[in-house]
């Protein structure tokens, strides 16, 4: 079996997600790469949560192409595989339906940067990409998904993915990535909560911007790249 | 004791919604039909859930006679009746006063679709029917219910039941159901999770459409119908 | 020592509130009483629930004094008692700062009745008394606020304190009631349970008025008096 | 090993702020003082609490030398030793970035008293420090956030921080404080649970000035000071 390491490291994230409490049913999956074979594992497509076992867990290459197990892969592949080809860095990805950060992206909005909890983990707004044409929807339509989030961060004015490693689509729901896969899960776990913050902050008519720029940079520095000083080693993410 | 299997699976759906939250003391009640015989399988009335076991449940025919048990039905089985009826397809019926459905209800605002989370499930907006008149909640008000929903489903733009498996009665609460009672339950926990969703959704300010046609058409067809690609069985509901 | 079955009863529905999530720390308080000697049995003053025994519970007579017990009565005791005076058919008195009949407390609005959930155990709008002036909150303060709820369901429009067993005191939180400890309690849930739902309610922008009289007398007569005819027992509150 | 006592104490608070679901991940920090010595004990930074011991605690004195302790100590230190340098009364320091409390900060609101529930621990509003500007966010910008607090209890209006034991730092989260360590964690959960209960409160459009300030003045006064009459101590706090 291909794999056994990222497949148990998979699994258990796919579940993590639903114990944390941010995904209902099966609204959610997670993969992950083996970046020097570009092997790609995911989680089955509507398979029950609970029966799941590393040997269900589906390995494709990066064209999406089965190369070992026996279901369907997750109906988002083709946008985790845009990810991953775009987005060198990354190790993971998560998709899920949570409460809040689906609620931001069913009302087509950005998350505001409002404090310094968000700045914490995304340096700005977490950026909303726009709902798909008509004409977008057909056969391709998780992979052109996949195309708007790339084009998103990479556009006239281009995000880090690194440094912002979430976006919400549009009518839908967030995607989250990480370094790793533990990254992915964490970045979801925070997105959720800082989506909460600021629902709550607009229901305060809080103010209409973010934070200022200065502390904004100030707080994710703290945590991130060479002048980090927060916890017990230097440059930890 | 007729039917021992379907007044198992009817006393476990009745336990299951409690177990889900989403019914506060009595305030709800799941039934299951034997198509074949045209037997209904429903709760008791106001009997404590933790009490109940499979002989508990009331057996009736589809105008209500009680066929076998000891209670008296459920209040609101005239409703759940109705809905067999007219709507051949349904196997079982949820109704349940949950958090964020009920306050649709009670709001009288259908719940817009705005998101590919209800348009996994309800191939529209989930509808509602108006509040009933003086002269219709009188003794018949329990079956003046449920004609009132088929109306609404039946009218000039007739809706599928089967596409959009559940209502908000004004001032009250919602009904669900689906093609087994599994898939009624099933329903009902959508049903408040986008509800829930669609009240965030609008607290923040988001668009007042729900998504576009092509949209909700591409999702709703992703799991349902010849074309679903959705999970491992084509087909699958 | 007096009354060891009501002390029982007083000690579990003073647990049971803080474990149905009604009671943050020490803010609430429940009390019984023995319509036969006129002996109210209370929690003492700012107890740890966990600590509390039968021994603890205090016992007084309607004026106040401590017929038995080592400790301070609950600080509330006062309200308690001008609603037993004045309320001939109440059992029990639950006062709690739960979350969200509290913060229509501090909101100083009236629950509107907007759904059946309401109707079915109360009969038209909880109601508010307004906060009390200056010259009010002195040494008598606790015993005011019992006779401005009083005098609020005794006004020119009376209400039944029985078809009514709740009452929002303005910036402060909710004092409930029944004709027993446990009806009290179960008020209380419910009472919280409805203000949520009323919450939610105008959040969606919806009626700004309550359902129609029609369908409230409806449902509230379904679970009450001579009429009922929900659950097992003709009659059953 | 310095303070075994009181590196318990410290120990227990920070894992007692997560189990109470005030902190996600490490958005947390509690500290304690002992006054006799100077000598502060503080959380190590970025340490997973479920791994921490009572000897990865950190000892260091009122200038932020590390007197025992292998670790960073917590990211949060400058703004905790300001605190303790500048309130004498304090013992126990609590910072965390709660849901509600951290919501009404982002929003750079004070939380007006509203009520009773508020107004038995905190005498009037619970302020908020305006943002820090540009020059402020440096090196030294942990220990700024300390000297706004300070500024902002001590200016033209000063308010007694035992009074009023919780800030909001725009943009930011609380910190919240107490006579002991463990009155530091209670009020940290009240603070949260006010914030709560202003937050639905204003969503139900109510006053938008607090409760008048004899009723507030009277709760406070019934479980503060030598008047206390709340709980089984007088005097009690």
């Amino acid at each position: 079996m291909l794999l056994p390491q990222l497949r148990c490291e998979v699994l258990h994230a796919n579940q993590e997600i639903v114990r944390l409490g941010l995904v209902l049913s099966t609204f959610g999956n997670v993969s992950g790469i083996a970046r020097d074979t570009g092997l790609v594992v995911i989680k089955p497509s509507g398979v029950a949560y609970e029966a799941l076992t590393p040997e269900d867990m589906m390995v494709t290459d990066l064209d999406g192409k089965v190369v070992e197990g026996k279901w369907k892969p997750s109906s988002d592949l083709a946008t985790h595989l845009v990810l991953y080809r775009a987005f060198l860095g990354v190790g993971g990805v998560v998709h899920m339906h949570s409460e809040y950060a689906t609620s931001w992206a069913q009302a087509a909005k950005p998350i505001p940067c409002y404090g310094t909890t968000h700045a914490d983990y995304f340096l700005g707004p977490v950026p909303v990409i726009e709902k798909l044409g008509a004409d977008e929807v057909g056969e391709e339509y998780v992979r052109y998904t996949g195309e708007v989030i790339v084009r998103c961060f990479c556009d006239a004015n281009p995000i880090d993915p690194m440094s912002v490693p979430a976006v919400l689509v549009a009518g839908h729901a967030p995607f989250c990535w990480g370094k790793t896969i533990d990254d992915a899960v964490h970045h979801a776990v925070i997105l959720e909560y800082v989506a909460k913050l600021a629902l709550h902050t607009e229901m305060l008519a809080g103010p209409t911007t973010g934070i200022p720029h200065h502390l904004l940079d100030r707080h994710h520095k703290r945590k991130h790249g060479g002048q980090a000083t927060y916890g017990q080693r230097q440059g930890q993410d």
